[in-house]
């Protein structure tokens, strides 16, 4: 198929390349010209602008990092709305707020574009290993023409509703996933300051109803202050910011989201903001003082 | 082996039974002569006094509710300690602070009795199934002598540590199970506001990072309306109140740990501590109008 890829970032390169291997012709532009230069290698076809590869593709994906991006490269000057022509979907697989991608997918249908809003969830790895989760908004009909172009990105793929479902459901993996995050740190702050092993007390947590992917991997990546993401704590930050402006919105009582998201937004304002999310145990602990032993002192009362 | 069981509730009921059925001679007493009924049934031995359970077991399972139970059984008058022998181990299988566990067992080895904290997560079903995890605190020789008659009870069965490490890792599940519980609630109410389908978003989220056994049995459990415990909201408070006690005494920052534990103290003043705490799903909806339609209504700014 034609397929085009409009983002070729962590995420965005990764994924033209599996549809390279899928036996896809792959059109790709970039603003900067760098960005293209493996996905040549790799035998994609370079357009002159996101029109363009419009023009050339069945489907689009987008990949990019904010709803202003995804506007610009859909609705913009020389955008993908430019190169329409019947049948065209565009696929944003960027994480944005649910009524901004309802909004664009509104504006695009009066242009003759389909839109779905798919977010992905598994980060970097999950991109290079196709093993991504896939969480799709949109006509049940473009779903059905996407969905084998979707499954060479990754194992997970679910139609969860209409326009902005995909990112509804996303902002919920958010929840889920920071959140988790923070109470696994907090776990494990807990079982230190009484001088317990942290890994004993997570195995022994692994085996019952506290069992969480977030308790498997990222708290082995606590454990083992492995730092590096993985998935940058002010992305998280972002997407727990699109949580929040939805509660706002919808008059939710969302606490412990909004737990998470402060953190998220101290972790950035204490320059752990590049590390990975897990990094937000360093928060936990930061006040403690280097020489005081982490075992508890009572108070005197 | 000849085995004591004091506490015959909801969990320590189906543990003597599993004891039983593994063919150990099982000795019992209760206060309440109507909790000793369907043991004699299934062949259970009762004594007059939980120093008379002591004096016939080699090892005595307490199963009750809280640290002043505990201490009261052990330690009062006609308790365990009362009917010290050589060799006799008290393995208390309740829920109780870490400190309160500790010091009961300095007490009781000052009287010649070895303790084990051996705290069990799993609920009824769980005792019923002999499926708990259970978290042992104590001493090596100790835990290796209990482990088989714990292997009747449970099917992961962790020494965490020394005395009050069982306790220190129930606590940190406690945050993992409540927080879970809070977040997977969020989630729900997140998908729903937006009229999108919350079993769609579970189903899509089961399938990558945002995996728990919370989203999984307690979220289908929301989504079912299915409050019965189960686990009752009063009892999550009681376990949260002892990781609010803990973050105290060791200056912890345990803010979503904190956000669970208000969520289910407000359980109980709303009159929801005697349902499963999946419940707290109604707290974070009480306050919408019954006539008023989930989907958002936008703020005038």
């Amino acid at each position: 198929m034609e397929i085009g890829v409009i983002g070729l970032g962590l995420m965005g390169r990764p994924m033209a390349c599996n549809l390279l291997r899928a036996g896809h012709r792959v059109h790709v532009w970039a603003r900067r010209a760098s960005a293209l230069a493996p996905l040549v290698d790799a035998g994609a076809v370079v357009q002159a602008s996101a029109a363009e590869v419009a023009a050339h593709a069945e489907i689009v994906l987008t990949v990019v990092a904010d709803a202003q991006d995804v506007e610009a490269v859909a609705l913009g000057d020389g955008g993908v709305a430019d190169g329409a022509h019947p049948g065209l979907i565009l696929v944003d697989l960027s994480t944005i707020a649910p009524t901004a991608a309802r909004d664009i997918a509104a504006r695009l249908a009066g242009r003759g574009v389909t839109m779905l809003d798919a977010p992905v969830s598994g980060g970097e790895t999950g991109a290079i290993n196709a093993s991504l989760t896939i969480m799709v908004g949109g006509s049940d009909a473009a779903f059905e023409r996407v969905r084998p172009v979707l499954a060479c990105l990754g194992t997970t793929i679910t139609h969860v509703g209409g326009s902005g479902a995909g990112q509804v459901a996303k902002a919920c993996n958010q929840i889920l996933t920071g959140v988790g995050v923070v109470a696994v740190a907090e776990a494990i702050e807990l079982a230190r300051a009484n001088g317990v092993d942290p890994e004993r007390v997570r195995t022994a947590l692994l085996g019952g109803s506290a069992y969480s992917r977030i308790l498997e991997n990222h708290g082995a990546r606590m454990l083992a202050e492995e730092f590096r993401p993985g998935f940058k704590a002010w992305m998280h930050q972002k997407d727990l910011r699109i949580v929040m402006e939805e509660a706002h919105r919808n008059g939710l009582f969302l606490p412990s989201a909004a737990v998470a998201a402060q953190l998220f937004n101290a972790m950035s304002g204490s320059g752990l903001g590049e590390e990975d999310s897990v990094a937000v145990i360093k928060l936990l602990r930061r006040w403690r003082q280097p020489d005081e032993p982490a075992s508890g002192r009572s108070p005197p009362d």
